[in-house]
């Protein structure tokens, strides 16, 4: 191994400025990176990653290896087919098929067909083309503090990053509901008041001339800071957006495959069906894969109508990798996992937040949650500052976390599936540590290492 | 061998009616496919692939696998580094720097950065959205024949395949000048002409309230079937769409990557700099990469306005898979290849189509090169079913290629850059055999498999 090491660059950088002096020489200035002073991994293998100074981290952070870092099936199943054949599906291969009826199996109908993508992007962008088409109008409902993709039509309904372009005249975005901590008499009125926002946004497209085109929604409403809407709000939606002639894509980039724990797929939690689901993230575990799930009606027209081809999308190795995935899901019983899990980390936080002042909501489901900090001082102001202060001092600690929400005071901690018991009670010592050191800081902290 | 197979599906799929239909009900009726009936591939080594009988064929269509079917190197980089760690880049990972440098190294200034993409696709929807913040304008001019993406804002600059958008009211499609037979006087007199009709585009894109954005163009005018652009044409477009304001993107995804023979990048070729670079095909043998190549000036601008984030895009399996292309690309010395084979190629056209009243022109360079064929009855006239028997009859002798242009009349040879002298043999004696079948079949044949 010492030889070996020797000649690899990869894992002999230099110095940390020296590689981000080289990073900013190629990749640019504004590449956003993660920290305060970034972090180099240089190795992975399940949920464990290690610094290029030889430190290890729990990851309860990235859900691209949906299946674990450095997967050993994934990794088999690709060199593999790398070894045979990797060509664009302009000719007959039985992997590319073995694989859409394997994910297609997953799906409940109408969502019967597939078209294969190389990103969530391209997915996402896919299907707002085919809903366009469809419908005939361009109008679009979005939540107001999301981001679905980085092409031009995704811009200009980005409303949770920073993006030059300007909110389209096509769009209107909603503020989706927030039940957390209502009762159900205030949950009814909540209800009321978003789905007559909805009728309002629709008229108001209706009245600009552009009609309503998709209502485009993540199941988890992540990026949002995993918000709880009150019953019946996604079916009314829906409804709603059907009956004025527009089509409703589910976007599963974040909420898919088990993540939730509840069921495959986000959306299943609600008794309504989207038109499209669009796929990304942990779909190959990493390797460039996405899709749009359809109907057979949409993809017919869509077909029809255009000459569609993507060079690398369905190609035999990105299907054998994202197959591997969903292998490895029923192999070792990653739903059942993340049920499990969940449940487990649901309890034991809320155990957690009890009579902690800084601890607004338990959020989330399965292996995607969260904690929704506020000001300590009954306020319930958004405490941004202590969430970031959060993150960091986890990193110290060896756990690897992030942060959502429209104020950024939402801790997101989303693991590879193939977390285990004792991933989570390590977690949860690092939390609790975490935040004794939050209170230790004082009550505004700033970030410890500027 | 005989248990692997045995237990391998991809090998034994059925026939190829049951894949065909088990195609259709998860990828639909409308993906498209090569050939009357269409080719199950199953292995590729080099230049070769084998389809599922166990037949050969010399590849001398694709250009994704650039270093060659299966290439070992690029095998094994993809493998290593998926066995150690695959992230995206808001962690550190010097891969993704090293690959970028390398790259960049290829490249003139003023060309000295990159932002990474999973496709083709993405890096033009990129570059656009790039040119269109820079510029304030939302103009575009296209040639009249080409293909740059399945996107929305793509699909609206769309003229050389079926989409159902009406071309954008902000874009202006060029004919582009086709100099093949013209004495250097006629050459003249169309160059002036096809420049009159740039300065009347853009007036038009003015006096309509879009301004300039973007000039897009395939260097090798792939789609539009190899044209040869008079001397001056290029130099003289981006001379006045600089002057109007706009942008220079050389989409390089064909003619990228040494192709031409001549220069790494097609756009060499020619006395003057795009603004931006967009890649993809052959950039990773396969593996989904893509990448935009731009000024330091246009990165900043953009990342200062924009939080651009593309998940898989630049994670450390997609470098190490695009560094091994460059590697096998200079340990093999490809780029010289491909001049080398070009210049043996284009003379043994040149003489193959002297006196067959078939052949209009030899066209390309490198290792992209096609026949131009028109009705032998000396009209001139396209001849698309001739060309279409020609690929169907190659493919029966073992040869893959396709066919281009404006009137689907040019045949498409563009093999992996390994190809060899003795593949330039075969291919020569198959065309040749193929040619005279032609003349077998009579004048106007029908594809030989209806």
């Amino acid at each position: 191994m010492t030889l070996e090491t020797t000649l690899d660059p990869a894992t002999d950088p230099g110095s940390d400025e020296d590689l981000m002096k080289r990073r900013e020489l190629t990749l640019g200035q504004h590449s956003p990176l993660f920290y305060t002073k970034p972090l180099e991994l240089v190795r992975g293998e399940g949920v464990w990653l290690t610094d290029a100074d030889g430190n290890d981290y729990l990851d309860v952070y990235n859900n691209v290896p949906h299946v674990g870092h450095s997967n050993p099936a994934v990794r088999e199943a690709i060199t593999t087919q790398l070894a045979a054949v990797n060509l664009h599906t302009r000719y007959l291969n039985d992997r590319v098929v073995q694989y859409a009826e394997k994910l297609l199996a997953t799906f409940d109908a109408p969502l019967e067909r597939v078209f294969f993508t190389n990103s969530g992007s391209e997915a996402n962008e896919l299907a707002l083309r085919i809903a366009r088409q469809h419908t005939g109008n361009t109008g679009i409902l979005i939540s107001d503090h999301s981001y679905h993709g980085n092409t031009t039509s995704l811009a200009e309904l980005t409303t949770g990053l920073k993006v030059k372009e300007p909110l389209g005249a096509h769009v209107r975005p909603l503020r989706i509901p927030d039940a957390v901590g209502l009762t159900p008499a205030k949950q009814r009125k909540l209800l009321a008041q978003a789905l007559s926002d909805v009728d309002e946004a629709i008229a108001s497209l209706n009245k600009n001339g552009y009609g309503l085109s998709v209502f485009l929604y993540d199941p988890l409403f992540s990026t949002e800071g995993l918000l709880q809407t009150p019953p019946g709000y996604i079916e009314g939606v829906v409804e709603r957006v059907h009956a004025a002639g527009g089509l409703v894509i589910a976007d599963e980039v974040q909420s898919g495959f088990g993540r939730t724990g509840s069921h495959m797929w986000g959306h299943q939690a609600f008794d309504t069906s989207p038109d499209m689901v669009t796929l990304g993230k942990p779909m190959a575990n990493g390797h460039p894969v996405g899709g749009v799930i359809t109907t057979v009606e949409l993809m017919e027209e869509f077909g029809q109508n255009n000459t569609y081809f993507n060079t690398f999308a369905g190609n035999p190795v990105s299907s054998a990798a994202g197959m591997a995935v969903l292998d490895e899901m029923a192999d070792r019983d990653l739903l059942k996992n993340a049920q499990q899990l969940g449940n487990r980390i649901a309890t034991r936080l809320k155990r957690m937040a009890r009579g902690n002042p800084r601890v607004r909501a338990v959020r989330g489901s399965g292996l995607f949650f969260g904690l929704e900090l506020v000001q300590p001082d009954g306020s319930g102001q958004p405490d941004p500052a202590a969430t970031k202060f959060l993150v960091e001092d986890l990193r110290k600690r060896g756990v690897l976390i992030g942060r959502i929400g429209r104020n950024d005071n939402v801790l997101k901690m989303r693991p590879p599936l193939v977390f285990e018991a004792k991933h989570v009670d390590l977690m949860l010592e690092k939390l609790g540590l975490a935040l004794a050191s939050l209170d230790d800081a004082g009550d505004t902290p700033g970030p410890p290492e500027h």
